[in-house]
């Protein structure tokens, strides 16, 4: 009989033990590992795909991808107001992923593994004759029943984003087009700043203690604001005014605004922030500012929630924007 | 605002709902789900993928698909001993999938979300320039600390197998040179059970209960019972000797090694078998045969647990097969 660790063993030693952290992962050396929630915890899943040439760019750096496969779910975490506990991999890769790459994957992962506090518990890798895909399962808890909804928002709520929204939506417009670079007359570093935050999500989980004291209703926005939130109403049963001019945007957003106004369609539409839209009834408003301060992130309040149906954006002179697109969808 | 459900919206309340049947899934309205374990229970995780091309064929239909996408998870989760709890499901589909072949794939998904307990709980739906790519994660529970390992089989400890061994990978053999059944001499009910076999995994989820109270170890056959046997050893630090002559064998796999005796090693190593090999202590043997059949699931007895490293496969002359490959690997 053959002892001989095959392949797929030797490359699940070198590159994922390192990850799989928690006892319960069993150092990946079984088929499967075991956890057991917290004491009066529920258990929020999530999964999540990438996959090469759709949600990142091939010559992307693999721990860079990494990063961004765990973080768009570590992002629907955070909305949903739940702790990170670990996660499941699926990885399918084309003949031609070396060594290479896979260490930098790893490096990426296990990085994040460790700042989010979500070790890898088990994975699956396989050959595929299509692009790198990689599929996360996500798991985090909550105390029972207190899962932040999309359905909770109600008429007289404020609405609160965090971060800056429209970033990756421009920096997805640079990376396909350098030249716009040009043309929106940007610096080097309004440039970098832009294609970084599409490169890579800086998910806000740091928010998600606070998000989970405060507000009846949350999610991420990753199809586009306008949609996401569009969303979030339907699933409460309640419209909404969002005021423009207080959508929070980064320098580098308003530089390429101020160069070509027609680009707010893209910012607010196009998605990919992982920022948290919520809801926050008006008397939570005070303590979730405080709150999210105390977290180090920031939020901004941009509209109020309404009776009735539908979100209008409204500008300056109090008009409603129509978007051609609301939000990004594959199908 | 549009307020028109985007495509991706249409196609899971369509197609995947009716699936989510779990009030924790929030019918798939939400970006999460939650679910509280049963007192006093771990959660047992696990993810496999299937692709198209590598691990089913393009033209296999669809309903058939998504069982085995859920059946080799299910498969593991037998072997730990778990109950299914419920899957969240990661979907990447060619821009050519239409209608069709996603009605009939949630049909197939819906049927054995059923039939073995285990609800869509949440999902991801992409397009990909590759191949159908399928990756499962599915979540079970046990009773605390009770999970069926690899490691725990004892010198002395009995080793059975479920059902019969080799099947798949003479089905495969079968449909990638469909001139081997004439050469074979089968019938057409040997050929389409060898063939079925392949197609659509049978787990042993039956035997779950049978497995957790009675087995030191154990594991699912997925990547041929001598090299994925040889894993659980290793896992144990033990060595085995395991009697050929005792694997059960199909009647159509009896015929293919009459008319073939070196499809043995075919049958040993190939693969996809989705059967139980397990580890009973000799004085649980009487008890756990008494359980299969209690759960109408046929259990063979092939070979013994021995101190030292190394498993062994004698036939009835005493001496030890060689193979050229133990067991199958992507990598």
């Amino acid at each position: 009989m053959a002892d001989d660790l095959s392949g797929e063993d030797r490359l699940i030693a070198r590159y994922f033990q390192p990850i799989a952290t928690h006892p319960g992962a069993l150092g990946l050396s079984d088929d499967a590992a075991f956890i057991k929630p917290p004491p009066g915890c529920d258990l929020v899943l999530k999964t999540d795909a990438i996959i090469g040439g759709v949600h990142f760019f091939p010559v992307d750096a693999a721990d860079d991808v990494a990063r961004k496969a765990l973080r768009v779910n570590l992002s629907d975490l955070a909305a949903k107001g739940a702790k990170p506990l670990g996660f499941l991999l699926s990885l399918a890769l084309p003949k031609e992923t070396g060594d290479d790459w896979l260490g930098r994957f790893a490096e990426g992962l296990r990085d994040d593994a460790e700042r989010f506090g979500c070790p890898l518990f088990g994975g699956d890798t396989d050959r595929t004759p299509g692009p790198i895909t990689i599929s996360i399962a996500m798991f985090g808890s909550v105390p029972e029943g207190t899962m932040v909804r999309r359905a909770g928002a109600k008429p007289g709520d404020r609405v609160f984003v965090s971060g800056s929204i429209g970033d990756a939506a421009l920096g997805l417009a640079l990376r396909k087009k350098t030249d716009m670079g040009a043309a929106w007359q940007l610096g080097d570093a309004e440039r970098e700043h832009l294609r970084s935050r599409y490169l890579l999500p800086q998910p806000r989980n740091a928010l998600a203690e606070a998000v989970r004291g405060h507000a009846s209703a949350a999610m991420d926005v990753s199809d586009g604001l306008a949609g996401d939130f569009a969303k979030l109403c339907r699933a409460s049963r309640v419209a909404a005014e969002i005021e423009v001019a207080r959508v929070p945007l980064s320098d580098s957003a308003k530089a390429v605004l101020a160069a070509e106004p027609a680009m707010l369609e893209t910012a607010l539409t196009g998605g990919d922030d992982f920022e948290i839209v919520c809801t926050v009834p008006a008397g939570n408003a005070g303590s979730f500012r405080a709150a999210a301060k105390a977290a180090d992130v920031a939020v901004s309040e941009i509209g109020e929630i309404k009776a009735g149906e539908g979100v209008r954006f409204v500008d300056s002179n109090g008009r409603a924007l129509a978007f051609k697109r609301a939000s990004f969808s594959h199908f």
